[in-house]
């Protein structure tokens, strides 16, 4: 019912300012890309706004130097529908809500199960594995015929979204998805490369040094790794190794629970903490004892303490929901 | 047409062995435990004997208690067809083969494009990802419900074959057949950290010591790693790291081939090597060099020489491959 009020909506209004989420990834840059190419192929007017630079491992996404970076020019910039994809908010897409969208039509296309429902037409399908699963049904509500290159866009967002189909928002409509985008030749393989071997060689060394100081709890449910400050200059830089650590971490025999303790993290005095659970502890809930938040398989906090206490005090959390 | 044959073939006999090949991973087990849960349903007789035991990883797949090892009673098994799942030639099996196979029918289901066709009924299909995506087609072919243990069992075999449908033998057909295969209420996360959430936390270390030991040849596109001795003693037992390895040094930026050399393997004196390329060198060609063998981006051989004389080697067939 909402997909026919999203494609009345499109076809209602002529010209479109699309935007996503900051931090944005895959399926953000894959649902807005696609979603430009189905307006103009209807002829409409559209233009992408986001707030943060493209990150280099997306740079070979058909498309991507349609992207505006958000600044005075583009708030000067005349439509009649804001169209945000992959936004459980309007807030989520950052500076870019700044732009003046009174007396504008707000789309709002998302699959989180937490979206506020702040458009004026609302598309909310949490059972969508990504938003760009969504955006392929547009297509097809549409009749708006694909080609290569919006194939290639929203296989990304469903494959970055679904960690190449083995999450559990994965279904069998995103498999039937995949299956009629295949159909247009894209290749699986060179697009996995393009997204995930893009680790620099020096991070990969690092990356082992890192790993083999791995921690584990008695229970050998939680696994552990704090990093000191001569690490904190390499993560955030060019490449974030984080994800990776977390990920190994979690492919450890039976561990529920890995955490990532990062010492003068944003700042000295202060610890960033990631989470990342298999599904049995609830980790958005043991971020919030620290006023952190998240998804309850993914979740980060930030502690004013040194590396040993907030390890203590998170594993200490975890624990509690271990018993 | 092959299709059709392989379902005459199941027809018209009443009691079946069947196998699939030594070193047996996600597809073979699929593949031979749903071809064995298909002739339940038919009513027929039937016995699934490997060589090898079952490995640790796989030891979570609805059925594998019905799996038999190899010995001396099970040769003396009567039956009228032997059934071979995912093997390029007969001798895959390993001491299977050694079963009296003479005056019965030989059915030979199979996708590799290498294979002999040493079957009375070769089944032969190189576009399908795995030999439990075809298990899947012989299931529709002949009108046999599935239920949710055969299902997952022929997710597992597609998973494990298609590294999680990221490779190249990735087809629009396949993502058909899981979408299919979901609706039976699979637990797509949970089979995923079943089948690779298993590294031991002793190996998780281990892997990070050896990597932070990885070379990186002056192009840029080449990674190798270089164990000694000191390694040997656990990477054959327990669990297997060399796979772990090479895949994060194919996740390396730029890299086209990646290498494993382990000293003191299969014996003193010798040394094994593992290759691993993005495609666009051929490492069958170059471990073929070496009298080993395998796949356009899989191959190893073994090499009478100490490590540093072996990498020299290889790294010289390689180079000649990228100018």
């Amino acid at each position: 019912m909402s997909l026919k009020r999203a494609a009345e909506c499109i076809r209602r209004n002529n010209s479109f300012v699309i935007t996503a989420h900051t931090s944005v990834e895959g399926d953000a840059l894959g649902s807005e890309l696609a979603l430009y190419k189905l307006l103009k192929r209807l002829g409409k007017q559209a233009v992408i706004i986001n707030e943060d630079a493209l990150p280099a491992e997306y740079v070979f996404l058909p498309g991507v130097q349609k992207i505006k970076i958000f600044n005075n020019a583009t708030k000067a910039i005349k439509f009649d529908c804001f169209a945000l994809v992959d936004c459980s908010d309007l807030s989520r897409c950052g500076k870019v809500s700044g732009i003046d969208f009174r007396s504008k039509t707000v789309l709002n296309i998302d699959h989180h199960i937490s979206n506020s429902r702040f458009g004026d037409v609302n598309w909310v399908d949490p059972l969508a594995s990504s938003a760009s699963e969504m955006v392929y049904r547009l297509f097809k509500e549409m009749r708006i015929p694909l080609d290569k290159d919006t194939a290639e866009l929203l296989y990304v967002g469903i494959l970055t979204d679904t960690g190449s189909f083995h999450y559990s928002n994965t279904t069998s409509n995103t498999h039937k998805v995949a299956a009629g985008l295949l159909k247009y030749g894209i290749d699986v393989a060179g697009i996995y490369r393009e997204a995930y071997s893009n680790v620099p060689f020096s991070q990969m060394k690092r990356l082992g040094k890192a790993l083999s100081g791995i921690r584990r709890d008695s229970s050998g449910k939680i696994a552990w790794l704090s990093l000191k400050n001569d690490f904190a200059g390499l993560k955030a830089k060019a490449f974030d190794l984080s994800e990776y650590l977390l990920s190994l971490m979690r492919s450890i025999k039976g561990i529920e629970v890995a955490v990532l303790f990062r010492e003068g993290l944003p700042q000295k005095g202060k610890v960033r903490v990631n989470l990342r659970s298999q599904g049995l502890v609830d980790v958005n809930k043991v971020a919030a004892c620290f006023f952190g938040g998240g998804h309850r398989t993914a979740s980060g906090c930030t502690i004013a303490a040194k590396n040993k206490e907030a390890v203590s005090r998170v594993l200490s959390k975890i624990r509690e929901r271990l018993r």
